[in-house]
């Protein structure tokens, strides 16, 4: 039976707005000017939302999911690096020495990779951990532009292992979760459907990815206008969508998202393949984005289109185009500090201090 | 004796130039694209320079310390809150209540609050440690604008104090030093040192400070072209221009960033205030500034302006402006995170990463 991701979106209920509101109120009470911690108090508020409670806790169960996988478009010369690349990054995730591992252990968050789509084996590399590949789809994807990158019943696979993970991280006590991405490839398609979505010309929205050359960033326009002219057909049907232009990564990063949302967790989006998911997932259910804050804006280009899209103000804008999760990793001890000042700043009348009102 | 201003630039020497090249060779070679980690790449290039060892270490043994003192031309309408704000707040930050309290705990920071001028005995609230008052010049200060804010053997008093204050915490093994502040009304002098030295007009520079409305901002700007005028006369005096329009607080954290990089003392700057006074050690000693680093940027125009001159990049951007330190509190994570991956992650080699040189 296909999914009904109107019911699905039905499912989707707002955070708490009474939270929202205490946080607000408890914000005017501490010893500092109102409105001097900026967008701090914001997030603070946020958090208060969606955990329901105020003052809200750290964040101190978050789960970065990576969502791996390689695309066929890859081999037309739109990236820098050998897709073989992806598979490498993978096991550089399990052994812990990539940046999102350093990045989440200072943040107190766990790291998960999920191969969804990548192009390898491991056979070259002595096998990996079975729970890595168990919910994999294909290797690699079709062309984009030329081809679907899969089929529909592979996109609405992959869209239902998203949901299952986050299901799974959800009942395994994660109070955040992390969009994370990998795939040698992956901001081609991701510009695709920023580019459809934000009505975007694109080169408005294809960057330089891990930093390809004039050269290839023209081949990578030419890919993503190909893929968005086959994929306006299908603009409408989001699960078409994700099935023509997308892989089976940033479909299961959709149903993750929408997931999320149904079960009341919050997220911290990453970079541009986040922004281009949570597109789509906004399409889906425009009621999940209250669960969602923007950890970080990447230099791709698609990602700032995105973001304004969306209505989200990222939290950090420091250069990173890294991808893994990173950016939102490196956001989430803001978020805490949001909270934390919300929860321990001492108020006006606990520390006699005087407000404006009584001078 | 006076303090010798050109003899103390001329003890200042350059951060481990070679450190920072060793740094930037290491980045090369961990499993990113090159440049992906954005403004991590060069903050953990500049943590390697201060600490002259590559890969350096986090910053561990941080220390904020807000220097505290009002100002007389608080009593002309310039802020939001009455004098008597600075006193309470001060007793707050050693009750542990504050905003720079809660973020320097989770950054795993020292909070030290130094009253330079605060126009309090303390006598109301039962005392207060003798170590806050240790260094305690005078009670409030001038009104700027129509005298000078202090004596010139008071001014080199503070910047003394701030000397030793900076001698003292590197002493006792501070790895990081980071500039606070506490005062009703001292926005205004910043922006009058901002005014001058970067020789922008009065609206460019005066902000809402604790959040003032349109009558008191105008008032705000009267006080800061006043005040810029006297000032003029001696602006090619640091010393002097301290006296006239400034106070303790500032003139001591003056003293303290030119003797935290004769110490080769990296110095984390917060808002403002700390701008304005880098303005100023950086007239001092140039040299100074390689030990520095911008936490934040605030929502105060005069902190745009000083941090343009000063040709520093903020970490973070999130419309704080609450002074006490805690923009920079709040950057620390993200400076430590930018240690921790240039330490931490794999390179192509260990993990067996293709580079983009060998596909």
């Amino acid at each position: 039976m296909p999914l009904d991701l109107e019911a699905l979106a039905q499912a989707i209920t707002a955070p708490d707005e009474a939270a929202r509101q205490a946080a607000r109120d408890r914000q005017s009470r501490l010893t500092k000017p109102a409105g001097a911690l900026g967008r701090l108090e914001e997030l603070s508020a946020w958090a208060s939302a969606v955990q329901g409670m105020c003052p809200p806790h750290d964040f101190t169960r978050a789960v970065v999911v990576v969502f791996a996988g390689d695309h066929g478009v890859a081999t037309t010369g739109v990236s820098a690096y050998p897709s073989e690349v992806t598979a490498q990054m993978v096991l550089n995730f399990v052994a812990g020495g990539a940046g999102i591992n350093v990045l989440a252990r200072l943040s107190g968050a766990r790291v998960r990779v999920v191969d969804m789509s990548v192009d390898s084996d491991y056979s070259d590399f002595g096998g990996i951990a079975p729970e890595v590949v168990a919910y994999k789809v294909r290797r690699s994807t079709g062309v984009i532009g030329r081809e679907p990158a899969m089929t529909l019943e592979e996109a609405e696979q992959s869209f239902r292992a998203g949901m299952t993970i986050a299901d799974d991280e959800v009942d395994r006590g994660a109070d955040l979760l992390i969009t994370g991405d990998m795939g040698i490839g992956n901001t081609t398609p991701s510009s695709t459907l920023v580019s459809l979505l934000t009505r975007s010309d694109v080169v408005d929205v294809v960057g330089r990815g891990t930093g390809i050359d004039d050269a290839a960033w023209m081949l990578k326009c030419a890919a993503v206008r190909d893929a968005a002219r086959r994929g306006r057909a299908v603009k409408g049907d989001p699960m078409a969508l994700l099935a023509e232009v997308t892989g089976p990564d940033l479909a299961a990063m959709t149903g993750f998202l929408v997931q999320a949302a149904v079960r009341r967790t919050p997220v911290l989006l990453d970079g541009v393949v986040s922004g281009a998911c949570a597109l789509v997932a906004h399409r889906i259910a425009h009621q999940a984005k209250g669960w969602w804050v923007a950890g970080h804006r990447s230099t791709e280009p698609a990602h700032t289109q995105a973001l304004a899209r969306l209505g989200l103000d990222p939290i950090l804008d420091l250069g990173l185009r890294l991808g893994e999760g990173s950016g939102a990793a490196l956001a989430l001890p803001v978020l805490n500090a949001a909270a934390a000042t919300l929860r321990d700043m001492a108020t006006f009348d606990e520390a006699g201090v005087s407000d404006r009102e009584r001078p």
